[in-house]
């Protein structure tokens, strides 16, 4: 497959488009990043996401693919060095589900920590993305990865919300750390590939994004 | 596989639950039924889907399946008779990009316009529920089913809601069929598949079902 033409268009800051740089990365893919603006939306991504105009798209040969885990999914099956997935159709179930775990809560967290909430509902949306990741420890486990001795799906779903942490922590005040050590210490042996930590943001960067974003939606005031 | 022990925890008006039953009725897989009750949650429910505790579970051989897209994708890997979703990877993601799309979407928008919305924001969920709708339609296309001339993926993900069709439209006052009349067409076409119509709820009691929880909710006095 020397000659497929792959094509991602994302966002910087994205978790969700993070995902889909690490399982091209993992399978050593190489493909052209097209770095989309989410105030103006290009007419490409228009044209190849016209249901829900987001990123991350993968393009590949021509063909749109739109949604993270789809877009994973699709990278597993189409090169299948470095399999993210397992082949046990129990397991894979498995991996979904905690996927898609991923994405109900930690997702939606970050959507409440960062700008919805303002004082006690901050304290309720901190204990709620705490237990949320306890739960994921206990999914973790001792496994160096959530796909046994290799990264795997949820590992590529879950790692790229590491990169948001330093801000979730800056702005809420706690400390993730001390309440999750197992987890961080898989973050941040995730953070040892290459392909995790070339895909990742700066978590400063996406602090100072975060307090850009706060200051637009007139949140700045309660940090 | 005949000696397989599968069993389905579901709740009768549930249209995710619904998925997995047209599932097994198009693979011919018999199964258990176990109705669960919503208010007093079983120790099987709590012990097989402790995380979410939710509806449908899956247990097949003894081990649970989460998430009603996730049992069809595996009830499709583990019977391979009857398959829903195409072999071709590329068509699979379209595929559940658009199931995705009705969790997403219809799935959301059943519970604004049952429950959220009173005058003005009943308008806005109904307009947005067609606008959706009708994406739908425009994917369907001249294709009998979603999934081409036999029953997909896509439709086992979107045809329960057929049953509650008739409580939208009594409860927000409007006609689905006049606005989307090709989608009603595939509606009656699923329905004369035994696999669809013998595991969709009768819709007079989903009306009443709808109603009950409207009162709870305090908003009969809006219909």
């Amino acid at each position: 497959m020397d000659n497929d033409q792959v094509t991602l268009l994302g966002f910087w800051a994205s978790p969700v488009a993070m995902r889909v740089r690490i399982a091209l990365a993992e399978k050593g893919v190489k493909f052209e990043y097209k770095e989309q603006s989410m105030r103006n939306k290009s007419a490409l991504l228009l044209e190849m996401n016209p249901v829900h105009k987001k990123i991350p798209v993968l393009i590949h040969n021509g063909k749109p693919i739109c949604e993270s885990l789809v877009i994973v999914q699709y990278i597993d099956e189409m090169w299948k060095q470095s399999p993210l997935l397992p082949s046990d159709p129990y397991e894979r179930t498995r991996s979904m589900f905690w996927a898609d775990f991923v994405d109900q809560k930690i997702y939606d967290m970050k959507r409440n920590m960062m700008w919805k909430t303002r004082g006690d509902e901050q304290e309720a949306a901190k204990k709620d993305f705490i237990d949320c990741l306890k739960l994921l420890e206990v999914e973790l486990g001792d496994k160096p990865y959530f796909g046994g001795e290799t990264l795997g799906y949820v590992d590529v779903a879950l790692v790229p919300f590491y990169c948001w942490f330093h801000a979730y922590e800056t702005i809420a005040n706690f400390s993730i750390e001390a309440r999750c050590p197992k987890l961080i210490g898989w973050c941040k042996r995730c953070m040892q590939k290459e392909s995790v930590s070339k895909s990742l943001a700066d978590p400063h960067q996406i602090y100072s994004y975060a307090m850009k974003l706060r200051k637009i939606y007139r949140l700045s005031d309660q940090v």
